[in-house]
């Protein structure tokens, strides 16, 4: 069994809630996506930060066994994202970007990192999605996600990634707009035909969906109590399922549900505090119980 | 065994979709219910149409075993409502109601009504709903739905409702307005503490969640490949649950979860044509083969 590699984004995030607010904490794709995966599986990660990157943000991953050795750290600053929600949660309105260091961010793949086993390509230009794959042996498990910025920007080079990957991560918002279509069921047939094998889709606190040849399925979100931030929940789900997938190599069917749900179960944590300080005190016997609490959530027998 | 008892309206719909239009359809929260739950058990239906209301429709009732010995046919005109859907199909924007023979609607429900074993209150005005639960010896399960007019306009009726009911079936938005809050977990237990044991929230194309004080259980909606009127959605869910409740008498947990099922069932076929058109071909081997469907899409396992 061999490693994960994410490449993504690292970012310092600023977001206002109903519920408080935070500035300036530790945020970005592959930081969610790898934090997540280090609850399952070793985990090697890709991305850019500028000079004013604290070490102990650093020493967080690496005390969660993320490999470090392919981070840059360059001059200039670390990219920055501010953003709101309002009590409907489900969406992030954001105020403001500042790319900084990521605006010219070409992903280098070190030699000891060029035989991953599975990979996630986390939500970058879908050229840097290519030229990644470029620098790899073709893992078993390619999976990728996306944005609205890069489905209308760069629908070419996008269509070209989807040739190369086996599962396609994104929300529902961005698969209608994907597909142009606004029924789900025919967006996954028609993306399903371009090249991935899977397309799993993030509905927020609506769940998810997973569509291929075979199968559909679908999961609620765990209901809580409690959300105090939504920021990093599909990457923290895509950590938790890439990260439970290769942790068994198990791609079946089977594999691939209880992969969606440990997914689930990750972003679920991951909304109850800001940033990712609830993935801070997790334990793996929190993971397992909230796994047990799906299973009684979702479970109904028929009546033979 | 009893029997089934609702008590709600019936309509001619006239209904714009992105997929098509129906005019003076039939339509009304009894009708669909009614016709819904008229696949699991016997059906006592309470409702009022006027002298324009065609003999078809009550011939089709009855042709489903629906018993119409309680509906009044009173001078004047049926209730009429106009609305229309966006590709945003989870949302229902009404052009025009007419009222009609409804604006003076008081249920007498006839005596040989008055032993019902289960009793759904149709979405009507809650003082109504209470003369209705004065007129019946107290039935094993009383359910009742209602919508954001009566929340907003009569409120402390609508709550003295409550506390008479087992089960409230509502939509996510009513019982976000019902709460006055936004976090579904906390409105549950809000609603909880002033009456009914079960509190079902509908969320249209994302499925369903059922609270009660030990459990939640949540179910995704069918995902279909065409949606072109979801109108009557949550009246047939509430049919199929009803229904299939008073024909097992089974309110355990497990009984609970199989119903919201079985609701979900017979939504997912209604919105697959306009009126209740689909319901009109629907066999028993159809409701079983998407039940099974339904377990498919659901299903997962742990590791153990």
């Amino acid at each position: 069994m061999g490693n994960l590699l994410v490449v993504g984004s690292m970012a310092f995030d600023s977001v206002k809630t109903p519920f408080g607010e935070a500035t300036d904490v530790l945020g970005g794709s592959a930081t969610y996506f790898a934090t997540a995966a280090s609850f399952f599986t070793n985990v090697d990660l890709i991305a850019v930060v500028g000079e004013d990157f604290p070490d102990e943000h650093l020493q967080f991953l690496e005390s969660r066994g993320i490999d470090l050795s392919g981070l840059e750290r360059r001059p200039g600053k670390t990219f920055r994202w501010r953003g709101e929600y309002t009590y409907q949660l489900n969406e992030a309105h954001t105020l403001d970007t500042q790319l900084n260091v990521l605006e010219t961010f070409r992903p280098r793949i070190p030699d000891h990192f060029r035989e991953p086993a599975m990979l996630f390509l986390g939500n970058i230009d879908p050229e840097l999605q290519l030229d990644v794959l470029q620098q790899v042996k073709r893992p078993r498990v390619v999976a990728c996600d996306t944005m609205n910025y890069w489905i209308e920007g760069k629908p070419d080079a996008l269509w070209n990634v989807l040739k190369h990957i086996d599962i396609l991560v994104i929300n529902d918002g961005e698969a209608r707009e994907l597909g142009r279509n606004a029924n789900l069921v025919q967006v996954a047939k028609h993306i399903l035909a371009q090249g991935p094998k899977h397309l799993i889709i993030k509905r927020g606190e609506y769940g998810v969906l997973m569509f291929n040849e075979q199968h559909v399925f679908g999961a609620p979100a765990f209901p809580l109590e409690q959300v105090k931030d939504p920021t990093g929940a599909g990457d923290t789900f895509a950590g938790g399922f890439m990260g439970s997938l290769a942790a068994t190599g198990d791609l079946s069917d089977e594999g691939l549900r209880r992969a969606i749900i440990y997914g689930s179960v990750m972003a679920s944590f991951n909304v109850e505090e800001f940033s990712l300080d609830r993935l801070r005190s997790l334990r793996k016997q929190d993971i397992d119980e909230r796994f047990r609490q799906f299973k009684l959530l979702t479970h109904f027998e028929d009546l033979s």
